[in-house]
């Protein structure tokens, strides 16, 4: 099986071409080629018997596209994006990406046009969902995004539908709960805090929390997220039907929940290194954002997310600080 | 005002033209000057005392869009698209015209870029929504198109919100119910027997009628449509909040609803030329269409569709028969 990841390099990419590497096989198909696309080269795998290619090429610019589709790959994860900030502070560069981009791509799969139809996993966001909405969004409730981002994955789940129902190829469109505890520094991205209030106290560093610990949000892990993105890969098409685009499961849960946990699990002394301090912007962004699905054809497909935020903060401690932390 | 009707040569784009003159103005403000697009000719509408244009032009040709906005009309009406069957048979024609245009023309008035902020109505369609559905669709039900054409109108809608948030236009997109009783020769569209079924009887005419009396569907007039349009135009942007594509009223009835307001009205002479021949093809199409919405938001915002299908008859014999019909 030949696997294309397009938006290789980044902590999502990383992760699942780890998995896959580790794994050697998705469903009952081993892997014998993978070709990692980002706009900047992606690290080779090491341990991968198969054929390895990377690429740093930009989905955006003509031709590109073609050239990622040639080898016409069985199974394409399509992560590549302009994320939520940048998309709305560069309106071109957004539109340019997130949606010529990916429609550059169901366009190639398409051209080839020779019956060629690979699955196509392409990751959408929760961004797709605009306040107000119900305390639980169900699987039925409609998309109204507040960013050009939301907006952007939104049509990409639209084409993808749409594509799929031609029968151009076979995508799948999963929308990611916002992932907790993301790895590496503090970003500046509004929603970064919900993992820097863990992730920082654990390795010794002071971190701020600048909301409410009221506040509640709709999480998965890294490691759920590798295994959203490879059971997305094996559904069968039947089995997803026409609504190719499925709200995922996650835990729904306030910052105090995250902090109990992190008490649980590390103590007071660790707790103490979150500092309070209120950032009326993001206070103000957070407060539209979705807090709870009922994410129920995720979970009669057989997707799984975590159940509580000590699953989540004890797969960070296994998964990027080999099993121990700063007490 | 100066007003821009792309889609000026179409059966509503027609009605719309004439209403706007007979009406001299929209909202409070008279109207000086039409600019009248189409991919043919526009008719140029009698007893207009102000500047009237008419364009042959294709909206998905590069420069169009930026020819139709520089004289930075006040107004404009997106009519345009490729129909559902034919952008159905034809991929590549659907998305150059539905989306491509759209958002051609959603561009150049982004890039004038100076504070113009045009009213864009753009005509929607129920099309957005696929089967399965509940009886009654609420407000909030997601957009899972089961056509291109649907797919290329829920994008235009996605784009229209993002565009007005970003206060590059100020638009609205109406979801008009499947009009009816189109005036005309009968055509080939699945839909066109809900509007060949009375028309043709009027005029003395056999009429087909495919499928099953209990089908039920939803309906607004010509007339109607030229309201919703009239209305959509004048609306504040703040009353419309940030949710810019709206599903209008109709009325929900059957072909034996049909059927019985044409006996009212005409009686059984008129009623007898309908002829029964059941379609396989058409029972299994109009079988995945909605049946019916709860178009509570527009209601609210002042959108008034018919009540009974007496009404959408009665209209039709005003409006397109001179008050008579063939007995």
């Amino acid at each position: 099986m030949h696997i294309l990841i397009i938006g290789a390099a980044g902590m999502v990419g990383r992760k699942l071409t780890d998995a896959l590497v580790a794994d050697g096989g998705i469903g009952a198909k081993p892997i014998d080629r993978l070709s990692l696309v980002d706009v900047i080269e992606a690290p080779v795998p090491a341990g991968f018997s198969g054929k390895v290619e990377t690429l740093a090429a930009d989905l955006s610019e003509p031709g590109t596209a073609e050239r990622l589709v040639a080898g016409r790959p069985d199974l394409i994860f399509h992560l590549a994006a302009i994320v939520s900030g940048e998309a709305e502070a560069d309106f071109d560069k957004g539109y340019r990406i997130n949606l010529d981009g990916t429609r550059y791509l169901f366009d190639a799969i398409r051209l080839i046009g020779d019956g060629y139809c690979p699955r196509v996993v392409f990751t959408s966001s929760i961004a797709v969902f605009g306040a107000p909405f119900p305390a639980t969004i169900p699987d039925e409730y409609f998309t109204t995004p507040l960013t050009s981002y939301g907006t952007q994955k939104a049509i990409g789940e639209l084409l993808l539908s749409d594509y799929s129902r031609r029968g151009f190829f076979d995508g799948i469109a999963i929308r990611l709960p916002t992932i907790c505890v993301r790895p590496g520094k503090p970003n500046k991205a509004a929603s970064g805090f919900f993992s820097n209030i863990i992730r920082e106290p654990l390795n010794g560093q002071e971190a701020v929390l600048p909301v409410a610990e009221s506040v509640r949000h709709w999480f998965a892990s890294p490691r759920a997220a590798v295994g959203f993105l490879k059971h997305a890969a094996t559904l069968s098409g039947d089995a997803i039907g026409p609504r190719r685009a499925i709200s995922l499961p996650g835990l729904s849960c306030t910052v105090a929940d995250e902090i109990d946990a992190l008490r649980r699990i590390a103590g007071d002394n660790v707790v103490a290194r979150i500092k309070r301090v209120p950032d009326p912007t993001i206070i103000r962004i957070v407060d539209g954002w979705a807090t709870a699905f009922d994410a129920k054809r995720a979970s009669e497909l057989g997707f799984v997310a975590e159940k509580s935020f000590d699953e989540i903060v004890h797969a960070h401690i296994e998964d990027e600080l080999g099993g121990t932390f700063v007490a």
